[in-house]
């Protein structure tokens, strides 16, 4: 993968509805900017971090915020090359390349739009292998790399930076900035040497994102069961469950979209997987019992055309097909159960190795 | 005045006790840091904004939180030291001064420990010529200038910076700023040179207060009721009401101190005055009718010594005399009501001109 241009596009936001594992913003929206910007500046070089001079600044571009708001408020867009701006500003030094923070949702399209803007190159790679909902919740941190310094912009102009002692603070100081402006704003972070993303990044994500994106396509176009069975088996991900959807309760508060979705098993009525939502679909539990936790990936998917559904469009009487993919294998490594299981989004439940027993 | 020593602090803290009209934490509390900075460094400078050169940088530095907060967490001291530096990297031009944005209350005292341990002299002047709740609320909105950016500090080494459109948001993001560091913050705000700050701050401030300050020593040693015939004589300040408190409801919410107190007439027990509370005393009802608003002062006095009495420390049974202070003529232009008047901390009152017929 050498570029990415207005042909890669659909299969690229394909790829990241399903990796946003229901949240991370509509990738439909971060679409729509990345086609703009490719239009008016050309296509978007993609390389390794490891290729770039290894001492140069990259850092993460990103919208935060509760999906529910960014749906409704599509962002201008300037934000988010103000927000790498006044890093470099900060920071005294230029950027060489930007880079997604998660290849789920609409974060992986975002960094495509503002590379083609600023005419950086994109690296192939990210710090969460899908969507999470918070800041610190990446492979960086359990490699021991600062958030810090941050940049929040809105599109008013105004603008907020912050260094903090570790990761989580500049979780819930970002948030809070966020949440204050309005719900949704751009976000730069993870400012790194590009050797420091080489070594810590979950390499070859975009790649990873745009092939899977290529079976969705497949299954849109007709043949859903196979294309399917061929994604998840390049992925080594799995079926869990199918059936039609019975609840769905979703809130947004302080910045996240919270809530549940019940689906009645096709097969057994008696039977009901529950999804519980922090942005993304977090937990899956069979009849109570915990079958897919974080960082492994839930994805639900219109049974018809295995297209990915998002939270925001999960809605009663639809028929659905739960699939389950692994967490990307950098993720294990020690401290991520403490970082990223379930235990870090306040459930009591215990991690369920991916493809163990259920 | 020319310099404070350690002679100064006391009748300083008296004025800015009395000036912070129940609120802007307690001057107490800076009155130790400015005592321990002043032992350690030596008096600190005191000049005129006009004296200084026309464009060199000057700042406000302060504390901003809840004061039931601040007293029960002592600021550690450094973060003030760090907000100041902060600013001065972010803008790359040393201060050549430093000034209070508050004459006051704790945001009097922490200026002095501040200039004292940066080597750096202290205007004497302010953006307030009393305590108000909110950053946005000084003479200097009303003249155009901004309040950003603005730096916020931690004792744990957490910063933040803010550049935004208009100070009203300064404020927002500050204050949720401090709010989730902590509740109780060091901020640096209102950069500008020394000719801005001498063509729009409150001169004298810090002489005022001091003189006020005075006048309290005074009533505390004996005399009480002569000391505060001759305050009022000096401020042109007038008696509201002396009695008996009946009621005090104070709550700390979202980074303010908020509620009332209720004070029963001496002569006359079915006549009571209400104080509305909002970290600062704002308005005093006698009977439900308005009789002091702001931005002019209300300052509730033990009746026995005519020492000033804070909102923290207003209890049930307290024998009082409440009285009323002119806000600064620098406030006296288009606009000030829309900043400063009742209707901007949300009461639905129309402003009392001081000394109106009540």
């Amino acid at each position: 993968m050498r570029q990415i241009t207005l042909d890669d596009i659909d299969h690229l936001t394909l790829g990241a509805t399903l990796l946003g594992t229901g949240g991370g913003g509509d990738p439909y929206i971060g679409a729509l900017m990345a086609r703009q910007a490719i239009e008016e500046h050309g296509p978007v070089r993609v390389v390794d971090a490891a290729a770039l001079p290894p001492d140069g600044l990259v850092a993460a571009v990103a919208i935060v915020g509760a999906p529910t708001v960014i749906i409704e408020r599509v962002p201008a867009g300037r934000e988010f090359a103000e927000s790498l701006r006044a890093l470099s500003r900060y920071l005294g030094r230029e950027l060489v390349a930007i880079m997604p923070i998660e290849v789920g949702g609409m974060n992986t399209l975002i960094p495509v739009a503002s590379a083609a803007e600023l005419n950086l190159p994109l690296i192939n790679a990210d710090g969460m292998g899908r969507a999470f909902p918070e800041i610190e919740m990446t492979v960086f941190t359990l490699a021991g790399l600062a958030a810090t310094p941050i940049t929040v912009a809105d599109e008013k102009g105004n603008l907020g930076i912050f260094e903090t002692v570790d990761n989580k603070t500049a979780e819930v100081l970002g948030r809070t900035a966020v949440v204050q402006l309005g719900m949704a704003n751009a976000v730069t972070q993870y400012p790194m040497t590009a050797r420091q993303c080489a070594e810590s990044a979950i390499t070859g994500s975009l790649s990873y994102c745009l092939r899977l994106g290529g079976f969705l396509a497949s299954a849109r176009d007709g043949g859903a069961a196979t294309a399917l069975d061929e994604l998840l088996d390049f992925a080594g991900g799995r079926r869990v469950f199918a059936g039609k959807v019975v609840d769905v309760d979703r809130r947004a508060t302080d910045g996240f979209t919270r809530g549940h979705c019940d689906i009645e098993h096709f097969d057994d009525p008696t039977r009901t997987l529950r999804l519980l939502i922090q942005n993304e679909l977090l937990v899956a539990l069979d009849d109570g019992r915990p079958v897919v936790t974080p960082p492994d990936l839930i994805c639900v998917l219109d049974q018809e055309n295995a297209q990915p559904i998002t939270t925001e469009t999960l809605a009663y009487g639809q028929r659905v097909e739960v699939v389950a993919l692994p967490a990307a294998p950098r993720w294990r490594r020690d401290g991520f159960l403490e970082l990223v299981g379930p235990a870090a989004f306040g459930y009591d439940i215990d991690y369920v190795p991916f493809g163990g027993r259920n």
